[in-house]
């Protein structure tokens, strides 16, 4: 009955459910804090609805943007891929787009236009956001379609590279043609972590070839289920370090290569761009000496949604944790260090073991601590 | 990625989550337990995809209704109200039936063909269910489309009776057309439950007018959203009591007037329906006096997902709670009876303030308890 | 270690734990407001430790009132009862509520000196608190003893007059010695609720015979495990309406009978003290007509931890409830009424189910709700 | 009123609680299975009651003890500190392991006569356990205690060498006088971790001179507060791997060091000992490919109640994480395997991060998975 004659129903009917604890997170918005330099933006470019392979209405994608606070998104429909032709034949490919655009209105949400290339490997698939006419990439020619929409401003990236239905192996290996791409500066970026899947392969691939870090949730269902939200579950993103929340700088960041994606409890990004984040995540809040003791109470404050998990690196010893110390989520956590002496400062390093710079390369850390007492 | 090219994906890619005990009910299968005589199918018999003003594809409608352990489905597309018809002009009135039918084969969901008859007031919206072709009613005469609908052998009920959009004072009334309608016997049942609303005026109506009592989630969006599942929320549904789990031995149910409504944890029918259910849902699983006292511990059983509100009627008082008891969902519950002297066995008698059979009344329920010690 | 050398240890070695919202309520603070003429002072006047049969130090009691954010405690040792006597010879009984005050300088509750005379029945066992010397107390003659307390200015309560092991029925009855007591004004209050267990009869004899509403959680072990704390459980207690928060105005409360017991989600006083609380708890916060209806949205506030069930006494239906409503605790719910036609401003009328005023009666309670729009 | 007159509460009076959800892990008993050779016994060998500066009566540690599911308790009370003095003179040093022999007979939990040595530093403080005579130990002379304990068959272990009131540096160190113990075979272990502290230094010392490696609570308040069990933390104990569930054979197993330390998510012990407890506790339990892929999803259990955080160390990449893996407790974890081709069986490589052989030092377990399909 609701979404009938609309009118009425701005007016919203419902009963406001009573504060309740019991859920992992009720506000599931997921937070990552500015760096020094730049706006964090959290956006999700590889998505599908009904006007390819998804099975929700634009609107809905645009309402789980909201819900989890993103920035930016694309609605990449398949441009060669279209299993509910029989009842949406749509011929125009911007389509997705114009109703995204319409239900962002209401969500603060940027819309970016974009389309997935669907093709066998190689070259696989690969997506173009930030495009002006997706019906003008109907081009048959691999090279032609990447031209054109280049051509047009696009932002390119390889999708899936280690993607078992084209590569049994799962392992992400650059092509001769991708390497014509690259050649002729048609691709940008390749994603890092598709969905559920992550590949070191395709890290080092973009490491190598000066491509852009992707991570994407390429939902076609619902996000709720898919990522399990309700038990603490997020989508995997890509943070854009971007000088304004615009379309214009997010592309700008997205061409610079300045992202670091979130997936699973996990952060991946080159070091110049990683480790901006985590000084802006994790902060020494305070520190003092326990009475007249050597042992030092460094209380980290640490503002994003990761729980980072660390490995200390430093010549002090921990007075309640192994090496291995644990930084809650939107939390404080005490750190206690035994200095041999009290110090009016000291350096602490640590290892960031679910932060990812590079293969198996994790980034190192120091915080300078300044005692207050 | 996942949808693409399903053969490989039926081995689903997925990392199991790890037991939890955070959210607040992991399972969100609805559950109540069958009568006596009859099998308690829970059905959602009002629902919206893209084909008419809902915002995703009837496979999501099917995922949905098998998380939530329903027996049966009817998507019930306006057939006078297409809004996405610039993007699915579909000519075919049965196409949410077919795909749903085709979709409830890995869910094993009962789908029932069904079409919301979209009209002003009078008569305002209609549900026909168990019909043959829903092309066939497309009929602009109000009273032309009910007999269609009836020559098809459809179950008949009229939708949210309370509409505020329909009528601004929000209560249920019949109409002359409704009275010609029943007249003719061609309305059989009314909604006295629509997504979040309930009516006290309906429920008087079905039971003045010997109407099924209906009550529907009217979904168009997401049932996980609408009614905040990831809380311990549940949608609205129709329980029919019915001889077996067949769409004719439902329709049987329904025409014979067998339903309880789930709604908002309160449990609505006629008397000689929830009275049954209630006795299959509480039970009292064993007694015992405490020491040589002549106080009794009495363990009752709730084998279902209401958490019962109960007055004391009995003549005994009660040693651990005042005149309210309130039995936990799926779980056992003492009470502790002050009986005088120790006795065999003596009767309690409860009046269940959220099962409701008429306006401002309650079913009294008599549990005769047999002391095993 | 911890509490070996104090002086360094008030510098809290702990490592902070993050915020989480797994647990019931992290903050286990029982909570309800003051009325418009009274505070409302949170108070358990019948516990025991190691200096009766308790089984911890009364720095633990101390404690545990503080996390449950009480205003006052009595430790009511056993005067006659010392099953620890083996290792705690103890000669002075006023050694426990030495200790309690003591404690109390880092808890912020106020200790209320008591002793807990401790008789077959009759009489049973009485509290005597604020008494000046439980030494004294020592007097074998059962009226005696009343005496003495009397002229040490206590008030003093009737225990557990429901107590299986004294009363195999469990049911709360006045002896002759009984009234004696009140002929001679030496007994001024009665428990109607001892730690698991209310008593109807109790309250009828409270009623009766003009005695102070009492309820006690008559702790022996933890507080956190008898109540479970946990998973959400409270102890029971006595809230005593007073003009400040201090032993003379809480004395004066009691002498006065201005209480509420807190028991089990329950709130049991007489009707000329509950209802002020009731109507300091729930307040309508705004009320505005959907749209062009007559259906108002009426928003509550529930300022306090009981989670009310009420009953619709009022001649409007409800849109989305039947006659119950459930107020979730320290929150907001959103009630819907029918008004017929849009009005400036309405009563609303609701039976407290969970207030209990006498056996088998709730207090009738009425909102003017004002329109906004 | 329930501890008063025991016989008739045995029938527990109490409202069984719902099943709930909500609190992280309702059953909080602590869960590591056996090794191949051993069993795996759950000791805490340092606790505290009112006998000396606790705060709790013995009984309430046995409770604890049995929630916790301990297999095995000491009360080693100060046998030179006893701030409760005033109140309990008992001359009988023994008296707290009698009372806690009663108790310990509802509670299926083995309770070891223990006593603490309570000096400053050296040798500070110093836990003897399997003693026969607590009174012999009040021995002025440091050394000649020792040999008392050990005449009496003791296990001596030296507790929280990192303790900052005796050393300002928390570095835990021997000292000469704890060389002439080892010298003389006098002393036996040492607290790596002793409350909420651990120490690299203390573990090193254990691994340089054959000193077993213990973790205790030294708890004088109550296990649920110091350690949060309601917000899922347990206490720290010791595992000692026994042949059989007996003091004997306990103190066996203590003398020849077989024990691993469970202490805040991290588990302490020598390599010999702790991953044969890592075998048992994590196992693959079956292992297929994905399709015709080389992608092996391996499911892995762990049967403990640690989250093992997992850093991969094979020559194969993963597909659905980095190189840390993290297994839920008591619960299966996929891991997804690139192994290049479809193998019969290949072996997985992990470094624990949470388990600790020796300061930074983490073990390296190899899983052969042998594939199913």
């Amino acid at each position: 009955m609701k979404n009938l004659f609309a009118f009425l129903l701005c007016f919203t009917i419902g009963q406001t459910l009573a504060q309740t604890t019991h859920s992992h997170k009720l506000n599931r918005a997921i937070h990552f804090p500015n760096t020094k330099d730049y706006l964090t933006l959290k956006c999700d470019f590889h998505q599908h609805s009904i006007f390819s392979d998804g099975k929700v209405h634009p609107d809905i994608r645009l309402q789980e943007a909201a819900k989890d606070s993103l920035d930016a998104v694309s609605l990449t429909e398949h441009l060669e891929y279209q299993p509910h032709k029989a009842d949406i034949p749509h011929p125009d490919r911007n389509r997705s787009f114009e109703l995204a655009t319409k239900a962002a209105k209401s969500a603060n949400v940027l819309v970016i236009n974009g389309s997935e290339i669907t093709r066998s490997l190689p070259p696989g698939h690969t997506n173009a956001i930030f495009i002006k006419d997706a019906n003008k990439l109907l081009i048959q020619d691999s090279v032609e379609v990447f031209r054109e929409a280049n051509r047009q401003g696009a932002f390119v990236f390889w999708n899936h590279p280690n993607w078992i239905s084209q590569r049994k192996d799962g392992i992400a290996t650059l092509t001769d043609l991708h390497k014509v791409y690259l050649k002729e500066k048609l691709l940008h970026g390749i994603e890092v972590v598709n969905e559920h899947t992550y590949s070191d392969e395709a890290l080092q691939i973009a490491l190598d070839n000066n491509l852009t870090i992707m991570g994407t949730s390429d939902i076609h269902g619902l996000i709720d289920w898919e990522f399990k939200v309700a038990e603490g579950g997020h989508r995997p993103i890509t943070m854009v370090l971007a000088k304004e929340r615009t379309p214009e700088a997010i592309k700008e960041g997205l061409m610079n290569r300045r992202t670091i994606v979130w997936f699973n409890n996990t952060l991946i990004g080159r070091e110049e761009h990683l480790k901006p984040l985590l000084e802006a995540a994790i902060k020494v809040e305070k520190a003092s000496y326990i009475g007249s003791s050597s042992v030092a109470e460094v209380v980290f404050r640490n503002d994003s949604d990761a729980e980072f998990i660390m490995v200390n690196q430093s010549a002090y010893t921990l007075h309640e944790t192994t090496d291995v110390v644990v930084l809650h989520p939107n939390a404080t956590t005490k750190v206690f260090v035994k200095t041999l002496n009290q110090l009016a400062d000291f350096n602490l390093k640590f290892a960031v073991l679910n932060g990812v710079t590079a293969p198996h390369t994790h980034p190192e850390m120091t915080w300078k601590v300044v005692v207050n007492n």
